[in-house]
């Protein structure tokens, strides 16, 4: 007796095992009571679990299919980047309205596993549920999973920030929040037109190169002055930002950069000096970490004045 | 600005840290991009992730906050379990109604991190997120990931049966599938009437024990039919089912047994004879696997007919 359920299992199977099989790793992936992995010997497990939820982190009428699923699984190997891990499997749990179509779950699927393609990693398991209007909310519930490993003990924490450190960013920060602005706005984005924010390109690979570069490191998914103020939390730190160095996205303003979200950039502290380039991403030194608690943003006249940790909202109902 | 998803990620982190702390595996918990694990050398990594949806899993009326934390764990434990696995750590992605009392998810909490306790396990991370009603669904949905270890090559896999070998339950069936009987026809069901149903126990320590014995396991969560099934397909083989034999909890039926679901106990096949007890819970023979593709059910007279995989449909909407 087919079910829905099952029909749904069958799909995204038959979708992942087209896609990449991640063979040196996954043993037994979709299709038993767990899946089967073989981390590489000395090395530690990362772990991250991310929600993409309608309404909150995406909606339908602004978000292609496609882009939906490679933003669900950036916001998962964002995080593998962020600790200098390599990924090593996805897991999708993946909650559906009853009535929506099948060509918009194969559109998500394919975005999603696009994107695990290019970064080696395969689709080893997760669960799904289909429910008739009315009983789900008429939205789509992703929750992705994400494994990945770093050489043991090597994993670049959060709490590693020491006063006198540099502060880093990778790429240009404000794009996420531009965008979202001109969408609250009214208006009609082309993805072609904000491309790093529709498809978000993880930072896996400059990740790794930080490993015994960085001392703490954190992706950039809440906004500059969120994330930087959890290192300084989890560090026990303060931080000062230059106004003059942060990198902002073309079409952005530097408040998008400070308190936009959805960036996927990499923030990172070094007591070394960094390269202005690493994997072909521009690296760009905007600050520097202090023992005195707090966050402040320093003008060119020298002039600081107090930076706020200004959460990143999504989409939320009478949000802005 | 604390959000309300920073307040709860700080509630959960705190409940969790009053858990089990899971030191020996759990390096870096909730608080950094990725939890970092340590898995013991030697060893094959288990995953898995299941659903527990109001509406679907479960009704907030039918049940307590303890006992939807409490079976949202056991669905992930009795995964490891059917794989020969120990539990490692859990990871728990929450999406709630923001109206939704602060107490319900305290009880959660404390549901689910009793069972962990019990099974050494911690909670090491997650996400969360909570919105304004009528954004999400009012309704809590959560995804629980367990991870999980098996000395390397040793995980029972679906796959495993042959024609000849015995077919195995533990404990007793049914229970499941009479309580939700009994509560859509309207009656208040008592926790302490069908204990088994609304705080299942894993069979962890059983699955364990049965490495090295069992040559293909399952859990029974969508009903001994559908679940023997599974074995089936994966191993390419038949099932027929000694009706006399199957064993029926008290105040279920047959049908109960066969067709319900939610009983978590463990389904497995052997070549060798089983003991009728292990870690204190019975193992009943039921049937035997066949070369011969098919499911059949056999009366005490030798009188065999065909058996369906009749699926297990949960909480749904128009659903009996």
């Amino acid at each position: 007796m087919p079910r829905p359920e099952r029909q749904l299992i069958e799909r995204v199977r038959s979708l992942a095992q087209a896609g990449y099989s991640g063979r040196r790793t996954l043993i037994t992936g979709i299709g038993d009571d767990c899946a089967v992995l073989r981390p590489a010997a000395g090395h530690d497990l990362l772990v991250t679990t991310d929600f993409s939820l309608e309404g909150v982190h995406f909606r339908r009428e602004w978000h292609s299919p496609e882009s939906v699923g490679h933003r669900c699984l950036t916001r998962g190997l964002s995080d593998i980047a962020a600790m200098g891990g390599e990924p090593m499997a996805v897991f999708l749990s993946l909650a559906l309205p009853g009535d929506l179509a099948q060509s918009w779950v194969d559109r998500f699927i394919r975005g999603l596993l696009g994107l695990a393609a290019r970064h080696r990693v395969a689709l080893a398991g997760g669960d799904t549920a289909q429910s008739p209007a009315g009983v789900l909310a008429d939205g789509v519930f992703a929750d992705i999973v994400v494994l990945g490993s770093v050489p043991r003990g090597k994993a670049l924490l959060r709490s590693g920030a020491k006063a006198g450190d540099r502060i880093y960013v990778t790429g240009k920060l404000g794009l996420g929040g531009a965008t979202v602005r001109r969408m609250y706005a009214g208006e009609k984005v082309r993805p072609a037109s904000a491309r790093g924010y529709f498809y978000p390109e993880p930072r896996v690979e400059v990740g790794r190169k930080l490993r015994g570069v960085a001392s703490a490191m954190i992706d950039i998914s809440d906004g500059l002055s969120t994330d930087l103020s959890h290192i300084c939390e989890e560090s026990g730190v303060g931080a000062v930002v230059y106004e003059a160095s942060v990198p902002v996205a073309k079409s952005a303003t530097l408040d998008d950069a400070l308190y936009g979200g959805d960036d996927y950039e990499l923030l990172f502290t070094s007591s070394k000096r960094v390269a202005e380039e690493i994997a072909g991403v521009a690296v760009t030194e905007i600050g520097e970490i202090t023992s005195r608690q707090g966050m402040w943003i320093q003008d060119e006249r020298g002039k600081t004045k107090t930076m706020k940790a200004k959460g990143w909202e999504h989409f939320r109902a009478g949000n802005r």
